[in-house]
């Protein structure tokens, strides 16, 4: 049996053994047993994670952003609710970690047919709210060190992750923002979008390796309204070293590199 | 109608338009004018380029090899047939290219069907030999400043160049060899063999994007026996502009954040 998510023109093929989960509600959710990528997450024939890479995914979201701050105490993840990268982010030892997710259902699918986040949706400095993102921080009156975005492809549901409204709003609320940017070479125009909306005062582009998602390029957008994006290895490393974080693809050299663009991603943007 | 190459448990799909050349020969080639990545070489069922992204393997490839030598007159490009590589080269006006590709029908297909080598294959500093790289190198008696070799994956016909044999015959003529080193996700096995295999004194791996490769994520080794491999990105950014080099993918910054190597692979290597 097969999976095929297509692109523009091409498309990812994954061996599947069989379909474990399948559920439609806000999103059409489908777990996988693959023949060489272990558990694979589908929303709306979208791949989110497989267990052989998501963390090439996860460490490269959460870690810069997290690393950026000298210390980030409070952090806000909107999405992620395969609970990843909340599981990055406890590696940095914060004291609250809040959850917005739209989904219910991925988050109690995750929890139970893949577990990646090896319990970290159950650990008691964390706190899951169901809502719309969007919603949250609008009203939002709290300060948070650090907002992470882990939000699925552009879609009816997640499109406003993506507004200058929302924006607008994590700026007011937080020192570092984050999030996935999509792929420069497949979603030129979503990669695009992200960055002309994105309206903090200082932000850069990043990119990592993702071998499920569309050709293995993906990008990610760190911001901040009132604070440098800090790039100065000797700096991250020493924090990397000092909160004793371990990893299977970030490295703070890899966190460095990942700045430097291929000129036809800086010329999308730049 | 659609195009699969098949790696471990995935593949990649390529929608396509038409076939516009197929021969067998020394191998299977076939020619595809594709949806949305231009025309395509296939080699023995795998994908050897596109026109939209073969730029971004053949700068990287050639650029960091050709500008850590300060003064690259004499280049030896083994493989390479589709003419991109050598194309390159030319880019930093060296005084004579050697040539050394197994396959004639290679040359002649692409030459006349994709046109990637833009003339290079015809310049006059060209010299195209048809034979087997392993032999050329076992009875040369030349120096070459540098060798570049653009094989494909390891099979019959060019598992030879994956060997110590031909490794120490380059070595010994040679002061910067380079050679693409295969996908380090999808094909660890090779990317470690190409790596033990290179008995030069100095090696060291880089990573470049290359969309329609493996899960896109490929890698090169860099090696020299005699002389240290540069990664000084002042003098490199010197020596790129001073050589007037225009490039789609490949900027100085990209070459030297290019080694900076994720956890996962560091450890299959080092």
């Amino acid at each position: 049996m097969e999976f095929i998510e297509r692109y523009d023109g091409s498309g990812l093929l994954i061996e599947v053994d069989k379909i474990i989960y399948e559920f439609k509600g806000v999103q059409h959710i489908q777990i996988f047993e693959t023949k060489s990528f272990g558990k694979m997450l589908v929303l709306d024939g979208k791949i989110q994670l497989t267990e052989r890479d998501e963390a090439f995914y996860h460490e490269m979201l959460v870690h810069p952003a997290m690393l950026t701050h000298e210390n980030p105490e409070k952090v806000l993840v909107i999405g992620g609710g395969d609970g990843g990268a909340v599981r990055e982010v406890l590696k940095h030892d914060p004291k609250e970690v809040v959850m917005v997710e739209i989904d219910e259902n991925v988050v109690n699918a995750c929890k139970r047919y893949i577990g990646i986040d090896r319990g970290a949706l159950n650990d008691k400095r964390v706190k899951i709210t169901f809502e719309d993102g969007l919603e949250f921080v609008r009203k939002c009156k709290d300060h948070f060190d650090v907002i992470i975005v882990d939000g699925t492809d552009p879609n009816p549901i997640s499109q406003a992750l993506i507004s200058k409204e929302f924006y607008r709003d994590c700026a007011r609320i937080c020192d570092y923002f984050v999030t996935q940017s999509q792929s420069p070479f497949a979603q030129a125009d979503y990669f695009k979008a992200i960055y002309e909306n994105a309206i903090f005062k200082n932000k850069v582009v990043y990119l990592g390796f993702v071998p499920t998602y569309p050709h293995g390029l993906w990008s990610y957008l760190l911001c901040s309204n009132e604070k440098d994006i800090l790039l100065d290895l000797e700096v991250i490393r020493k924090r990397f070293e000092e909160r004793g974080i371990e990893t299977i693809y970030y490295t703070p050299e890899v966190h460095v590199s990942a700045f430097a663009l291929p000129k036809w991603v800086k010329d999308l943007i730049y």
